[in-house]
């Protein structure tokens, strides 16, 4: 009724450190699925303490999640953070970001129930955002679940993803490499101007979503 | 029959510091929709403790909800807290209210059920004005989904929600930017008579809502 | 459509330390189901504590799963963590790995629900590969139940699993020794090019995945 309708499904601009636009595929079609993650520093024991005491208060750090999240959407966030940390752990062993910080990961419209694995790597992307302090690169969308080791593997509704990132105005996208068949089988006028990257693992994603960090993947040892 | 509804919808005539009117959307039409928090200082160790000891009691600071919440509206008040002590933090780093206190959220009329993400501004509101020990600005009344970096999104039932707020004597309302087409689009005799905020993220609402603190907001760096 | 199934059924051209090609039996058919488990050290207590404080100071190590998986295959890793620690035990017994970590064990394909308990092998697998620090050898597939004293038992499914072992590129395979008579009734044309070994306890199983820590089984006392 005179709202288009892309307006409401795009709230940032430039999004903030810790928010990652995902790509959903629900009954209704596509559409973007903002994975945001913010942080709480763990009260750190008072410096008067002799070390012993001080080691007993430490809690140990978390995630907890909202935005009507199903189980599996749940299970992603905890895959998500094991991966997060070791692979920050291999990027930068001196950052003891999540050792020191609580995280909350929210998805908005917590009236719309949310499932399935595929935002894995936005999950993942959302953690390290804050971890590293660095914003995510401007107008990229993303989708793709991920393995305790990395690996992106596949997911559904590439077709309805894709109109869903350019209804939102992005200009770029991550895929699974195993759903390059289906973007490629788009109709020119669906995948023509936005640009693809196929990520075969989570190097592939973070080399697009944070190019000034891109130096630290040659510390990577495993993954 | 004799007792206009209204003077049930409206329990204060100047709502109490942690008191917002929030607006509801129900199956009987709008309504007002009060959020209440209370706080409780968390106990201090006793002095004559060691350092080591006192640490030790020291609890993590919580909130509790109560008022027939169902679990979206359950995982608002989660989001509201992390927000609002984010928020309170850049506003003003001194103040250690959420440090030291825990918080029990309240929403009135046990009886009826209540869920959906748009008190999600109220909620905030309510968290902070117990923080500031600012009363909320008289006769407003708001709502709003909030996202976790204080994004204010899209909620239904901007109609009932405007006749409810004047049916209770508000003079004034806070509605999310996205939503102003459906305020406009209301005939003159509902939208007369009422200001209108709309709101795009968090800090649209402070304004309103606590003009004198107003001067707060000029310390906030990312929100 | 152009796919070949198979490309998506394999992640893994060689599988890191942790992961283990485990076999499946679904209702379409048989399937690779990986079996991932990561570690995170637990943190130490300070080195200046006395040794009374640093027994207060350590949590206890544990496992947590993730990947959709039902009560019994819950249980199946609860069996694997406990038998795989007892095992260790008697290989090495200076092998602090299991004290010291907590564990994350998953499975892909989070939309997918799994349950059975004839993962028990791999997962058993999976957790001293971590312990090890070794890959398991490379093309192996396996499947079977395993008891808490390490006996493996039969399962079903032995054509299906064949098929899918063979489909992503296995070169052998580990079935429970009850199982033979399944495996040996197989037309030639499934059960050619593929090497079998079947497996009588948990032993049988190391020796084929860490042919480097062969000499590790000559410590066992009890298994």
């Amino acid at each position: 009724l005179g709202i288009p309708s892309y307006t409401s499904d795009r709230y940032y601009d430039v999004t903030p450190i810790g928010v990652v636009n995902g790509l959903a595929y629900t009954k209704k079609g596509g559409a973007t699925l903002y994975i945001e993650s913010t942080s709480e520093e763990i009260q750190k024991p008072l410096s008067s303490l002799p070390p012993s005491q001080q080691q007993q208060n430490q809690l140990e750090p978390s995630i907890k999640t909202t935005g009507n999240l199903g189980d599996v959407m749940s299970e992603s966030s905890t895959i998500a953070y094991t991966f997060a940390k070791n692979f920050l752990y291999e990027l930068d062993p001196n950052n003891t970001f999540f050792s020191n910080h609580n995280i909350h990961l929210h998805s908005p419209q917590g009236n719309i129930p949310k499932d399935g694995p595929s935002a894995g790597v936005t999950m993942v992307t959302s953690l390290l955002s804050l971890a590293l302090n660095e914003p995510v690169q401007n107008n990229l969308g993303m989708t793709g679940e991920v393995t305790i080791t990395g690996k992106v593997i596949t997911i559904g509704g590439v077709k309805e993803k894709t109109i869903a990132a350019k209804r939102s105005g992005l200009t770029s996208v991550i895929f699974p490499i195993n759903n390059r068949i289906n973007f490629e089988e788009l109709p020119t006028y669906i995948k023509n101007d936005i640009d693809v990257t196929y990520a075969n693992d989570y190097k592939d994603v973070f080399e697009v979503a944070f190019p000034n960090k891109k130096y630290l993947l040659n510390n990577l040892k495993t993954f």
